[in-house]
Order: C-alpha cells, then structure tokens, then sequence
C-alpha cells in the first residue's frame, strides 16, 4: 500500500517535472485530444441561424406559458444564470414532481453527440420538444403549445417573419428550431483551457498543468474528450467496479431504454466537463456534491485506480480551467398574454391537491 | 331602460365632444389627478442607490438559491419578463402550493403606499423579506437565506463592497435593502398616457380620449389616481354592491388584518392600472381574466353603475395606454455554489411526497 502510493506519486511527480519542462510538450498533447470552443459555431443542418430566429427562440426558451402550469419554463430547468442547470439532484417539474435524472447544462450542448443522458434525441431540435410533453416536466402537449402561441399576436408576428416562406409558421417543429437557434447561441469560450490550447502556456498554473497531464496519462480521455471534454459518445457506468446503488441506482438502465441492446445496460452519454465547476450535483443521479467526490468515483469506478489526494487536488484545479464565459442575455420582454390565451392548469392527473 | 341607455350615451357623446375640442382642457384635468412616472426615482430613505447595490440586488432577486428548495426567487411570481407578474389567480410557491391573493406587480412598485394587497409592508425593503420566509412561498429563514449567502465567496465579496461601513455586511436587512434598490429601478415610463400628461395631445386616440374623460367623470379617478394610478391608498372593496364569493372571498378580510380595525374590513389597496393590460387576472383574487370584465365589476361594486359596451370599449382602449416601456434587464450569471452551500430542501412540512 505505502508502496504503491509512493509508487503512484513518482509517476505523478515525474510527469508534471516532464511537462513543466516542456509546456509545449503538454499543449500538443492536450490538442491532440481536445479542441477549443470555436468561436464561430456551425448552424445545425435544415436550421438556418437568423437573428430574428434567435431572438425568438430566446422568449420561448424564458416563457412559461409553454408548461401548462405557466410556471416552468425551460430556463426553470437549465437557468443560464446558473451555468444552465438547475443544481437540483434531479429536476423538479409539474406538480412539484421531481424527474428521474439530473438536468444537463444546456450550455455548449450543440457539441454534443446528441442530447439527454441517454442520447434519445438526436439533436437540440428534438431534445427541445421532449421537456415540454412530460407530465414530470412542463406538462404541455403539442396543441397546447401551439394555442398558446397563437393567441398571442406579437408572437404570430415573430413566427411569421422567421419562418416566412411556411404555410402554417407557428407549429412544434418551428417552436423547436427557434430554441434550437437560441441554444446554439449559448457556448462558453475563453476558458483558461480554451486558452492554453491555443498556445497561451501561462494560462494554467503549474497545478493546474499537472491535473490536466494526470487526466490524459490516467485515461480519463478515453471517455472525456474533444470540444466538450466529454459528451462525444456513450460509455458504462462502473466499467472497472460499479459504484454504490446511490449513484447508479439499478432502475435506470440508461441508453439501454433507447436501444434495447443488452451491451448499453447502464451506459451513458460521457457528461461535459465544461464548467462542471459550476453544475454540482453530478451524474445522472445528481447525488454527488462534491467536485472532488466526483472525480474519486470515476477513478476507481471507471479507471479502477485510487488518486493521491494531490491527484485529486490538481485534477479539480485542473477542472475550474474549463469554466468559460457565460453567455450574456438580455432577460427578453414576451408578449402580452389575451383573453384567447388558455389559462393555466395546475393540477397534477391522478393526485387531488388543486 | 331605454330612457337611461340614450341618457347616458348622451352624457358619453357630450363629454367626448367637449374634450376633442379643447385636448388642452383634457390635459389639464387629467394632470389634476395623475402625475407621468418621473424620469428620476428617488432613493428610498436611509437606503442610498449606487450602481453595485442594484447589480447586487438584480442577483438576489434572480437567485432561487433564496428559497429553501432553490426554485423559486422573486422573478417567479414577479416576471420582469410579464409585466412584473405571474399571469396566476394566485401565487405557486413551495411545495406547488397555492398562496393566498394575486400577486401584484412589481413594476412601479416603488410608487404604492405601501406593499401588499393590505399594506402590511411598509416599503419594498419589508416586502422583500415576507415570501422568502413564507411556507407558502419562498419557505426560507433569515438563517439559512445568510448561510447561503456567506457560502458564497462572490456575494460575500460583493456584500463588502456595497455595504462596506457594516461590520456584518451579510444580514437579511442588507438583502432587503439589495433588492430595494433593484426594484427601485423598475419602472415603466413613457406609456402614451404619460407623453399625454406631458401635453402631447396626439398620444391617444379619440377611443382613448373618451376612455380617460370617463374615466375621471364616473369616479374611478377617487381610488385610481397619483403616480400609479392607484396604489396610493386603501379602499373598500364593494362599496357600493359586494362582488360575488369567487371575486370578494368572505374569509380575506384584507386590511382588517393588519389594523384590526373593523372599518378595514374588505379594505384592499387600490391596485395600480399602470400596464394593467399585461397583468390579468384581476383583483386579490385573481378570479377575473378580462380587462373588460375587470371594468365592468369595478362600476357595479364601486359605482354603483352599469356602463354601456361602448363606455367599456372605451375606458379598456384607455387602460392599454397605460402600458409603459418595460424594463430591460441582462440576466444575471450567478455566484457559484460551493461545497458549503446548503442543499435545496424539498420536502413540504406535513406532507411526505418527497
């Protein structure tokens, strides 16, 4: 035991010796697995980014009257004042319902392989309408969503413009394009780490360096990499030894519910590591509140290794590198709601405490 | 019946015609009762307003971390995205309850009395603190809003700079006096009426014209006057004909409450008609929706009369003049939570659904 962690911090310590010598070294290295948030972002196929679609797609995103309650809004769940998550273990929704998973930041999320923990949907466009049909969740229906819309005239205005060459522009698939738009507006550049990849050698410090050469050299890359440092593809939970039914509760199977592939029991997509700083709990079931708890768990779940703790040290410092810049909105004004308007309902099928 | 249609169009048609010919006298009366929304608020006593406190207070009242399950902040009911309300009959708090009366809204607020339906709130600083400490509400404490608070290293920071003569900068009053001062700044000028009040004559139409003569002529001008057109002082609800169980609830005795004074039964604050188009439902009770039925209720129970379609028509046309330019705020990015944060809290005293 006292070997091996001698053994352990040698390894440690002669890696960061290596690349302190070398941050060059280290820069080409890191390339070679992740790749900065770009500063122009690419329009999701058949979705055009207008400016007028964004800004559309913003209201929608903030409004409220899109759950039947008129309480939730998309930015209940994924509040961009708060890296676009909700700090819950698993979301609350309808009825004060608590969901089964945790919510994923929806900041960077266009980078993803496809969106919700178990990769369901697609894209932005399809991960958008999902939320809104739950009875956990905003408890709307596609009717719902497009009456509501369409008794507001400022809003058939802005559809009309946006999707002007459309026969019918207030539909589903419109309201989710316009989110879509907006969401591909909410990336995080200018991370320490966006800028060291970019050449700028002092923009970590030297643990932080080191945190970054322990995450490559352990194997964390394996599952964590590209622009998101993670969310690129699916793996299991518990490769080496299965953490603690808390954390990986037996019910949820993940991306075996969307396969019906025995091998994709208990896979996931890999999460982001963009400002995980800031989106505490973690995993799916949001039952872990520590960063540094967060990291132990992978370690011996996933890489069936024990870090020192100045292992854990520079991998957390390493990790606060990748928070960005979060993305400044204007808080948008929505339109005037009319005596067309449906009114809200609160109360919750089944349950008879409205 | 036919008698009393024809007279009182006579007396409408008369009024309007007089005014259209003399804009200048409309002008004038009108001044005698209202004053426009002033370009510059003034700083509520003994809370001095600098650019950082409001910031600060912009935080506060974005942050849901002030609620015991870190769901619900002052925006909730209080949308600055919807005129400073929540579109609800009453408010949704903790636990998916539903609160007592409407919630009014909080544009212009800085201009009432006092705050609340029944003014149990001297100012907005003593408003501020009352949901967050409400079961129903918020479902905080003074305690645990200032342990949030003071887990997080950038309001403690934040706090120090704007209260740096306190010793304890972190207090629930200094909360308070945050987020007065943000709510100091949301006011809505410029509405057509108020450029009209500034001797423009041409910011209303004819329609509108008719409306606000009416307006003074039939006695609304006795509770909805000032500043907000209403919001200056308390009155009876019902004074001449008692509304109906669903709009006048018999167990809201509304002021009585406060002063204990059996006079101050059914006694309501005016509620201010500025944006009043944006803000339905109506009353403490939020139980009517349309701004024409809303009118229609004031005559028969504080009148004591029926208006003609065309009298409704034209004092609604009036009362959408009184929507003001809306305040434009950038969401705030909030403080990260720390490993010191207390957790959100759920749980709904004397019920076990989570």
């Amino acid at each position: 035991m006292t070997r091996l962690l001698v053994s352990l911090l040698l390894t440690a310590g002669l890696g960061t010796a290596a690349y302190a010598a070398d941050d060059q070294k280290l820069i080409e290295d890191a390339n070679g697995f992740f790749d900065p948030i770009p500063t122009m972002v690419q329009a999701p196929e058949n979705n055009a980014i207008t400016r007028e679609k964004v800004e559309l797609g913003k209201m929608l995103y903030f409004d409220p009257r899109l759950s039947s309650s008129h309480l939730l809004s998309c930015n209940t769940c994924h509040n961009l004042g708060l890296a676009g998550t909700d700090l819950q273990p698993t979301s609350v929704g309808h009825g004060w319902q608590r969901g089964p998973r945790n919510a994923p930041t929806v900041l960077n999320s266009v980078f993803n392989i496809a969106q919700f923990w178990d990769g369901r949907a697609a894209d932005l466009k399809a991960q958008a309408v999902g939320p809104m049909q739950a009875a956990v969740e905003m408890n709307s229906t596609p009717d719902e969503v497009v009456a509501v819309l369409n008794s507001m005239p400022e809003y058939k205005e802005r559809f009309d413009v946006v999707f002007s060459g459309d026969e019918d522009p207030v539909t589903l698939d419109n309201v989710a394009k316009a989110i879509e738009a907006f969401e591909v507006t909410l990336v995080t550049p200018a991370s320490r780490f966006d800028q060291f990849l970019d050449g700028n050698a002092n923009a970590l410090n030297d643990k932080e360096k080191h945190g970054l050469s322990l995450f490559m050299e352990k194997g964390c890359v394996s599952c964590h990499s590209g622009v998101n440092v993670g969310g690129q593809d699916y793996f299991p939970f518990g490769v080496v030894e299965k953490p603690g039914a808390d954390i990986l509760p037996p019910d949820d199977k993940g991306r075996f519910a969307v396969t019906h592939t025995a091998t994709d029991e208990y896979v996931f997509r890999a999460g982001t590591l963009r400002n995980i700083a800031l989106t505490a709990p973690y995993f799916h079931s949001g039952q872990v509140w520590s960063l540094r708890q967060a990291v132990q768990v992978m370690a011996t779940a996933q890489l069936g290794t024990e870090l020192t703790e100045d292992e854990v040290d520079s991998m957390v410092a390493f990790l606060h590198t990748l928070t960005g810049e979060q993305p400044q909105v204007d808080y948008p004004i929505l339109p005037a709601s009319t005596d067309e308007t449906p009114r809200p309902v609160l109360t919750v099928p089944g349950q008879e405490n409205n």
